[in-house]
């Protein structure tokens, strides 16, 4: 999708600049810039984007807060790779970051990047934003990101490594750990180009779908994915004996409640009054993406 | 002091309100909890309402400020105590967060209070402040903790760990470390209080000397102070051969440094348009404190 590539350059191509201008150790910088460079699909980025598209405005007024996103969304990879977290020694298929620069430091570029992400959103230079704005999205990013949102995800799924999660505990994890920063993307773009309450809420419901049916997808994508794409070992939730959709519901079952999941994604994007070919796009993407 | 035992007061009571109030994880509001409630100076919330205080203004308006930058300290200890970090056992006679919790949940709950912080700075409801006001917050906080300031210190610490520190790179650790939230509870105060630029430009020189003398007084305290009274073991720096100002200096030379920067604390504070007593009290109080 082109889309999602240009998105994915533009803020591959901010996100150094934002690390490079600040005054602070150089291991500390690199440790977070390592991180950031890491790749992924970007798909925070190119989700607040397509919002703000798709209600006719200027992607360049949203790029800040999408590398702000970005570097929340980079800091929860960094602290859920640490030894006492999942203990992973690869991410995308390069050493994590504790692995390179040690657990200290990795701690402290997650807790960098998420503090310096809220800076970023303070300090908006864009003349067309009101302060109430820039408000807007510290308050939904920060609910999103923190006890009520993706940490709480975090701290459920952890208990959900002791014992096998019903599937109600399965989704508030999948809601929170994932879904709330996805959401969040989304919302952050509706609030940048100045949305109605009306078409907020249907993004709201929109989004936690599109979060759930890419969680169902990635637990899909763990059972049958190519190693090599998916960068890391296939099967290794399995063998964890993890609560996934799959083991819950069986492969099939599982991509029922995908298909469900992009339905109904679809019928709350209707409600929303802009363009939706970009969306409703990127929704299949998410779907159907092989890695 | 009956004015810091009286604001301790008040952000004691109101702290544990702004956890209980959470829909999360009950392990992770304990966890959060626990650290919040471990007692402490409550340095940082009496620099913040003295300073409302002092230009005149109800310290009611900067109770929830006061609550966040406390949020922030409490994250960094619960961090900084982390097998991978300083690897304590005991925290003001208390087992530390990952003794009780387990470092997963101790490193969330850290995460967790860092981005709540700024959610709740983001949603303050007092009618007197603008859009703008919060925003400043937020930015001067954010700064203040994130990679150019409390982070940023903390990684120079821990390189302070593997050799001797110079004057210079000391002072440098202690600035950012400890002192930038120091330096961000008093500036949160004027900015509250809709204090001038002049005397915001003096209020921060006022602070990084008083956030100097904190240290150096700590760093006295590590040799001479009584183990009970401090909540931990006297000469702990020492033994590690760590890099401190009676390590560097001798202790007289520690004791003579102390005195320089408590003369030019109050040099600085005089040219600030407010009442100076209780800061002065205040630089008083931390200069010689016995814990």
């Amino acid at each position: 999708m082109s889309f999602m590539r240009e998105q994915r350059e533009a803020v591959e191509r901010k996100l150094p600049e934002h690390i490079n201008r600040l005054n602070a150790p150089i291991e500390l910088k690199q440790s977070m810039l390592y991180s950031l460079n890491a790749g992924g699909k970007r798909i925070r980025p190119a989700l607040l984007n397509a919002t703000l598209h798709s209600f006719g405005k200027p992607v360049e007024i949203g790029l800040d807060v999408a590398c702000a996103i970005e570097m929340i969304h980079t800091y929860s990879l960094i602290h859920d790779d640490l030894p006492s977290m999942d203990d992973d020694d690869l991410r995308r298929g390069k050493p994590t970051n504790h692995k390179v620069y040690g657990e200290a430091i990795a701690i402290l570029a997650g807790d960098a990047l998420l503090t310096y992400s809220f800076e970023i959103i303070s300090k908006l230079s864009e003349p067309t934003l009101t302060a109430e704005q820039k408000l807007q999205l510290i308050s939904e990013i920060a609910k999103a990101a923190g006890p009520e949102g993706m940490v709480g995800g975090q701290v459920a799924d952890i208990a959900g490594e002791k014992r096998t999660l019903t599937l109600d505990e399965l989704m508030y994890v999948h809601d929170h750990k994932t879904g709330d920063l996805l959401t969040c993307s989304i919302i952050s773009g509706a609030i940048l180009a100045g949305a109605s309450e009306k078409d907020v809420i249907y993004l709201r419901k929109f989004s936690k779908e599109l979060g759930l049916l890419f969680q169902i997808k990635d637990d899909i994508l763990d059972v049958e994915g190519d190693a090599e794409t998916i960068g890391k070992p296939v099967g290794s939730d399995t063998d964890n004996n993890k609560s996934t959709y799959p083991n819950l519901l069986g492969l099939d079952g599982a991509k029922r409640k995908l298909t469900e999941h992009i339905t109904k994604a679809k019928e709350y994007l209707y409600h929303v009054e802009m363009n939706h070919d970009l969306l409703l796009a990127l929704t299949d993407y998410v779907a159907n993406r092989d890695h």
